[in-house]
């Protein structure tokens, strides 16, 4: 069964979560949502042990959703698994965190160096520039266009599938987002078999 | 500013409830979630009164969200709020516990009779057979169109708009189902200006 990372901090756009996490689940993929705390919050959770409360974040609309673990849990396992992709969801503040982690950046330049996929979404492409990866075809959200237009080859397209990086635009393209992802991870039959159930207008996605 | 009241429970489809929840927010809606227990969960949530714990729901694909609010504790006060919405999502289990509910059953009778808007979603749409609303076009996930057919004028558009009930399909139409409701409590120009930074595909919504 193959394997999903989905991080998540405080300000995370939730449907650039949800959509990801539920679609891929659809499809047989083994989702885990892993909270990033932002370094004025990074301590806190952990001064006495971490449960629920410390793992509950209130995204950028005021959902608010319970990771299934940390990032920093997971990368204190004495073998850390590694996932068929990390995927980086937008909401401004939620991206900025996550892109400035050093731990996110770890992660996300250790997946790359080993072939293996990266999804960021939105203004979560930023990671791809404070991840140091290398200039190639991109796409994110409009708004951090010029924060990564002199790094990368900056395109307008829905889903940029650029080797190992599979970057998207916004809430608008969460869905070509996510199946493109199961198209890559499980064929695609498979997103024939998971987009039929979910009733889109004809023609749509 | 007007009001909506999502209900979720155990089992909604997470998709259903984030996508009208933050749209709703982006247009200026001021959104209010309410957990609904299942009949063999109630009772437990108030043994020693409610916390984060109580209103965690573990949505249909693993997400798990906590809700504002109980409709219990909505309920409770001496003069319940009356929201220019109540949004009933899908998600086979989630739908169930919520079609069931006498509580709900109720809301939903009294919100239809006051000529405020109700909202239905994919197996949501079976609350308003239980709700008894009287027969009129209406739409749902194809799974229980066999549960509604005999009893409503049964279409298959992604969006149903009958007077003050709107229902919709799945997944795939959560969107659209959330623009109309957009349309009908703020007027087409907001839906506009909430759609433009979401990005959709040229063509798509």
């Amino acid at each position: 069964m193959p394997s999903a990372l989905i991080l998540i901090a405080n300000g995370t756009e939730e449907m650039e979560f949800t959509i990801p996490y539920d679609t891929l689940v659809r499809a047989g993929i083994d989702c885990t949502s892993a909270f990033v705390p932002s370094e004025s919050e990074v301590g806190l959770a952990y001064a006495g042990g971490w449960g629920i409360n410390d793992v509950t974040v209130t995204c950028s609309r005021g959902v608010r959703i319970v990771a299934d673990t940390t990032l920093e849990a997971l990368l204190a396992e004495p073998t850390p698994k590694v996932y068929d992709i990390v995927i980086v969801p937008g909401g401004a503040k939620g991206a900025e965190t996550l892109s400035q982690s050093v731990q996110v950046q770890r992660l996300i330049t250790d997946q790359y160096s080993a072939g293996k996929l990266v999804g960021m979404i939105c203004a979560g492409s930023l990671a791809a520039k404070t991840s140091k990866l290398p200039s190639q075809p991109l796409t994110s959200h409009p708004s951090v266009k010029k924060d990564l237009e002199s790094s990368f080859e900056y395109k307008e397209d829905s889903v940029v599938v650029s080797g190992s990086l599979i970057t998207s635009r916004g809430p608008g393209t969460a869905f070509p987002f996510a199946f493109k992802i199961v198209e890559l991870l499980c064929g695609e039959a498979k997103v024939k078999e998971v987009r039929s159930p979910m009733i889109f207008p004809a023609g749509v996605f």
